[in-house]
């Protein structure tokens, strides 16, 4: 059922004003023949000054929060000039980029948010009980202090003091680049949010993935984010002359990495929807002539529902086991993140849900997907119900240069996503997140 | 049959004064905790100094060579004090190491060497219808500019002129590192010598490898060196988003490469005598949440014969394109090194195996082994017949600081080589190499 009385041209209209907007902004990159747009650098200023322009655009009020987020508010339909403290239904995703990033990764689901509130906000379109934010996060990829979700841990309330040291690659501290930037590591408390704030977060997103591409639909309803659990593990062996030593008296800690690698595969695969990811990976001393004596390697671990995630690992620790035992080798592991599965709110799928069949005319329910990759609603989680809407990018791929997204589908989204609120608008208002 | 008069306590006497040097060069090192002594470095003109020294205290006349080796030269016998332009019997090893190395791979050899000539120089030892010259090689190993055998291959007259633009790893060429240590690059010819001057050379080396030690036996004759070929292998296939990208949607290099690792041991150790190593080996761009695009290895085959071992590449070509047509990859390699393989002189081995059987009383045929690991030999093979004598060493442990070898050993192989020596004397003396 549509609840938005706006003709195509209109969404057409939005949807090539996103698509020139990723360009525009995808200008704003640290290098010349690349995206890379990090936290509290001179881009993010940049991108958020372009950004806070366009939100004002339509209407809203705009200020950059405590930890450098670029924000909007407004209040839609009638008494909307009066005192404004009613709670807020947050439209976000990110500005930042992977290094050598695409351009819709984040930025698309900022851009469409602002259209969403530009069809809203025109005259007679909807009246809204609840007050509609739109956040651009910094920084969700954590390309600069290799920590993730920096800029919505600080919306939800869960920046960490042990933060504050973490360096970049110059060796800047998270604290010195805040006072570069001009903000003050003091206040950061300040762009925190209460739950009581806050009706829900809702995040458009490219999929990252093919699934959409390859089931030939536009959008899906996301059912959960991910929770990713990382690993540095070291295999170690005996370094050994290359030539001296015949293989039964080697203990090479290459093969039997290689092995615990192959057996990643091997057994995610065998699982429905856990994916394990072996990224890193190197021998040590790394001579020509030397049998490897080390392996350090990392393993990014991810998985729809955390138990079952959780029992791979239990099954990949004993297959590790078995090959180090059969190769004389030893293996540990440190494990470096974990992150709990996201469920995404059911009021929200649902709203979601609705919001695409009302854009694509279709009848049967939407697909729904879980999304193998992290973002900012992770952080909200812990203040806020949690909906995503995700959008079909070409051949799933992304962090890269040749991320895609059709201007069609970008039309789709913006329709689907404002019919989301409105259907949301439509249900008696409920504040607050993770009841 | 021994022809040496000397009684055990000064063979022991030469054998501890050999564990002795080999602890004193092993503080001649780059690094405070772990023995590394490079080309052309002030620890290599510190360790020849100190050679040098020890070749002197037995009688012999030293000089530098035009290519940094320290050389020892001396007649035995009467006549000795005449114009020396008698052909020599070189014996010889090298003194640079690998990184954090042994302190007896090739040290060992040039020590032992000196401690014959002591013996056969000893007042009515005896008689050498040749002269005598102890070779203290640099570079074995390569670990500076990435190429073996340079200072053999200057004696050998094979010195190419594209090494002058090898570089280390601070990028400082050969070329520039020669002028540094105060040699001239225009003179480096001066180094080679002419078959006609050289009897043979003869080298006393750990074996690098556990049959001794597995054999309970102390000495071996060597039968030949194999030679070695050496690859650069990259593994292509996409960097892509590790948790939004599904098995089948994966062209993993590191799975695949991993897998490649794996047929090398596989098809290996299915053959006789032939031995691969991927000994270097990394995974980019090594993002943690990266499915790796691109793996870089490399491949050291060796074999006691060189059909052999080349019928084995050509087997693992074969596994490599099965491999990458089942994951969507593309392989492809770069020969960076290939070296026949050498055999050692029927003379010398003769030689050896009576001073070998002089030496330990055996009255069996001493056991013979080839070489897997390079040796000066190698090289010195273009101009000279070549002999070796491996000594056991600890579990064949060597390029390692555990690298270990016992006095007693020492003792039989000093005694070994001296034998060997007086055996050759009494056979006419056939001059040059390679006939």
């Amino acid at each position: 059922m549509s609840r938005l009385g706006i003709d195509d041209e209109r969404i057409a209209s939005a949807a090539r004003r996103v698509m020139a907007r990723c360009d525009e902004l995808a200008k704003v990159s640290a290098k010349p023949d690349a995206i890379e747009r990090v936290y509290l650098s001179r881009e993010h200023a940049h991108a958020n000054r372009l950004v806070a322009a366009w939100m004002r655009e339509t209407g809203m009020s705009t200020w950059q929060d405590a930890a450098g987020n670029q924000i909007g508010r407004i209040r839609i339909g009638p008494g909307s000039a009066e005192p404004d403290d009613a709670p807020a239904l947050i439209l976000g995703s990110h500005l930042d980029t992977v290094s050598d990033g695409g351009r819709y990764d984040g930025m698309l689901g900022v851009l469409m948010a602002i259209e969403v509130v530009r069809l809203l906000a025109a005259p007679g379109a909807a009246t809204l009980p609840f007050a509609i934010e739109v956040i651009a996060f910094w920084d969700e990829e954590g390309t600069r202090f290799g920590k993730a979700l920096l800029g919505s841990s600080a919306v939800a309330g869960t920046w960490q003091d042990d933060w504050w040291s973490l360096t970049d690659a110059e060796g800047t501290t998270l604290r010195e680049a805040f006072v570069d930037f001009g903000l003050d590591p003091a206040q950061v408390g300040d762009a925190a949010r209460r739950p009581g704030e806050i009706v829900g977060y809702l995040e458009a997103h490219i999929e990252q993935g093919p699934q959409l591409d390859r089931s030939r639909e536009a959008l899906a309803v996301v059912s959960s984010i991910a929770g990713a659990r990382r690993f540095e593990l070291v295999v170690e062996g005996e370094a050994r002359h290359a030539g001296g030593t015949p293989y039964d008296a080697r203990r090479d800690a290459l093969l039997g990495a290689g092995e615990a690698a192959l057996a990643v595969e091997r057994v995610c695969r065998a699982q429905h929807h856990i994916i394990g990811t072996v990224g890193r990976f190197e021998a040590f001393p790394g001579g020509i002539n030397v049998v490897p004596g080390e392996v350090r390697f990392t393993l990014d671990l991810r998985g729809e529902l955390d138990p079952a995630r959780d029992e791979v690992w239990e099954r990949l620790a004993c297959e590790f086991d078995a090959i180090a035992g059969r190769r004389g080798l030893r293996w540990s592991a440190r494990e470096i993140h974990d992150a709990a599965a996201v469920r995404c709110a059911p009021l929200l799928q649902d709203v979601v849900g609705a919001g695409i069949q009302a854009a694509t005319g279709a009848r049967t329910d939407p697909i729904r997907l879980f999304s193998p990759a992290g973002h900012d609603g992770m952080a909200m989680s812990a203040i806020a119900d949690v909906g995503m809407l995700f959008l079909r990018n070409a051949d799933g791929i992304s962090h890269h240069p040749a991320e895609s997204v059709q201007r069609g589908d970008v039309a789709r989204g913006i329709r689907a996503l404002a019919e989301s609120v409105l259907h949301l608008a439509a249900e008696p208002v409920r504040v607050g997140g993770r009841r």
